[in-house]
């Protein structure tokens, strides 16, 4: 059956001190991108329409980060709870907030829930009905993945006593899914000395409920953020997914948008994995207003022949309309096809000098504008050396999103 | 004793095929920062003086590869042995290189060998230390870390037949260390199903020749790059790592250098975990050359009320001639101290043209050279602010080192 006729449910554990990030912030509000990491993981929670009620567990001394967290960031149908002592005590508290015998409590009991992490914000929804269908069948159900070292066992005096064979192990990662009614019980029954010093939660269910946890073959997306290292690595595969589509937007005036589509045609080369469209805007903007609602967050906006900026402006306009940068910096390039050779370059780039006072007023709204000049020569061999170069520029400016360099003019 | 009295070498089995990582090249070949990850990995065993013999372990196929990466980025005392079939058949051919007992081989016997990792170059000597002073007094030794998940096992069913508790356990790490005449030995002896299906060296040693590994507790940076997203991490703390020292080469011409220290001190408040140095080029350049060989990768050269280029000249003529941008690409940004409201900017910026051709011929040698123009108004405010605007500007092309923005000219 569809998930979608299950009640399902999600608690997110967000309690842990990040003391092996070797900072200060709880990795869980550490900023990826500018967001807390937190917010990525509700995010991707959010995108599958099937889970009813998210449970988010936090200690009472990050009650209001987390509530400004939801408000700046726009998260809808997330309650709060407060954490326990030990990861086992804030799954637990979440769960009580779940089980619908809470008279205040505006929740109501689901059929499965899905317990996952603040710090793995790279799920996809097939992910959690791996899980939520294995534990429907099974009564509990979680996703592991091969180790990456060998496991040992030492001695009381720090040698080695003995390693275990890799193969016969595996890593036990998150998501993982329980019927509700057997997690919840095996918390319940669970001793003092599991909620303290216990780890695993398929292990309680085991132990106390007798449900055989089904183990579900994880992908590798599903790691941890724990060091400092993975914030890196999860903020540069954040910004590759984010630069996967580049819209074009052609220049009106320009009767067959001869230079658009030379750029088109040398992006594309120029940026294999990358997904480039283009679109000559219509009368009222909706097929732009499309594009933005698909979520794309890079945008290249020609304007041929001429330093005004009438074409780039628009568009402006309606990103700073949509609710498109609230969770992520859109990079728009005002790409502005230039002869070289007609006047004096720095004429040019003197007209050009609005892009610098504009940056700044749409970066307020988390838009990031930068200016590129490219030469349209007439000489081809010069036009196409131009256009290569201004595509890679354009490639560093979306790939990097820095707004170090808002306001820019570049020239290719 | 200390080290040096010891014969040490070390082996760096690089035979795998990066399967894991979703991508066709074998991950100890994939860049990082444009320079293939093994190369990191050799320059951090380079640096440590007391390590005599280093023996990469590679496949036939990829034999010519390595030697053209030693040449390229001038490893020393590299010797190379084809790799097994499997990682343990790879160490022993390495082992066999160091036994001395090949008529042909120019190698001697150590007292003492590191297993190390081709895809493991954060370590740093203390690591290294510590695994040889142990293998030195028990045989064998290994560095640990604590498990990041729990370790599971499961059932022929594939559901969860028990977890381990995770505190009695530990992942095993490199580097390792070993008494030659122990680990060669147990290669000698192992079976040929330990040498097809093992994974722990330490185990080896223990069943062959009961030494008593000891396990040494290892920093975090041990870490393998495993998954692409290692690779994001690892380039992301290259970076972060060469761009610790910024050098400002102060304007000889101008007499009290009072732009560039009111640079320095905004960049010392912008960046606060940088050291940032500053210098008066001396007659023959010497103390700029002793900044150069203390690996100082970030250069902001300042050229006040000027829009020729002597100084940023000189700097990158002693970069040419110095091996510096071997092993990393340097960042030059010349920054250009010009008062705004003397003239229109454009004039200035069309002066400084010359920053694109000379950037195109500095980046064959790895140099990426940007421009920089700082409004140095005699409005104080203005002048903070362009200040503190150039410092973010300078902190972005420092940490990014994108080569796609060589050649442009920057305004703050
Ligand atoms: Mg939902
Ligand atoms: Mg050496």
């Amino acid at each position: 059956s569809s998930p979608s006729a299950l009640a399902v449910a999600a608690v997110l554990p967000a309690g842990g001190c990040g003391e092996r990030m070797g900072v200060a912030t709880p990795k869980q509000f550490c900023r990826v991108l500018g967001r807390p990491l937190i917010s990525h993981t509700l995010q991707a929670l959010e995108r599958v329409c099937w889970i009813k009620d998210i449970v988010v567990v936090v200690t009472g001394e990050n009650m209001e980060t987390m509530k400004s967290i939801i408000q700046k960031y726009q998260h809808k149908g997330i309650s709060l709870v407060e954490a326990g002592a030990t990861r086992h005590r804030s799954i637990f508290n979440g769960l009580k907030a779940l089980a619908g015998d809470q008279a205040y409590c505006r929740l109501s009991r689901p059929e499965v829930v899905i317990i996952h992490d603040a710090v793995r914000p790279f799920f996809e929804e097939d992910d959690l009905l791996k899980v939520v269908r294995a534990a429907r069948e099974h009564g509990a159900a979680g996703a592991t993945r091969p180790l990456v070292s060998t496991v040992i066992s030492p001695s009381t005096e720090g040698c080695l006593d003995h390693s275990l064979e890799r193969a016969r192990y595996r890593a036990s990662e998150m998501p993982q899914a329980f019927l509700f009614d057997v997690i919840y019980e095996a918390y319940q029954q669970c001793s003092g000395y599991d909620l303290e010093f216990g780890t695993e939660c398929l292990q309680l269910a085991l132990k106390y409920c007798h449900a055989n946890a089904k183990l579900v073959e994880g992908s590798p997306d599903l790691w941890k953020v724990t060091y400092k290292r993975d914030l890196y690595a999860a903020e540069s595969i954040i910004k590759e997914r984010i630069s996967q589509k580049i819209c074009i937007v052609m220049d009106m005036k320009e009767e067959k948008e001869h230079a658009g589509y030379l750029l088109e045609t040398v992006l594309k080369n120029e940026l294999n994995h990358v997904k480039v469209t283009s679109v000559v805007p219509c009368h009222d903007g909706s097929n732009i207003q499309h594009i933005i609602l698909e979520q794309c967050y890079s945008f290249v906006c020609m304007n041929v022949m001429t330093t005004d900026f009438q074409n780039t402006q628009k568009l402006l306009g309606m990103l700073e309309e949509s609710n498109l940068s609230v969770l992520y910096p859109v990079v728009v390039v005002s790409v502005h096809f230039l002869d070289f050779e007609l006047g004096p370059l720095s004429q040019k780039m003197e007209s050009l000098m609005w892009i610098r006072k504009f940056a700044v007023e749409v970066k307020k709204r988390n838009i990031l504008l930068c200016g590129l000049i490219i030469n349209y020569s007439q000489d081809e061999q010069k036009l196409q050396e131009s256009l290569r170069q201004g595509a890679v520029i354009i490639a560093a400016l979306i790939k990097e999103r820095n707004s170090a360099l808002l306001g820019q003019l570049l020239v290719a």
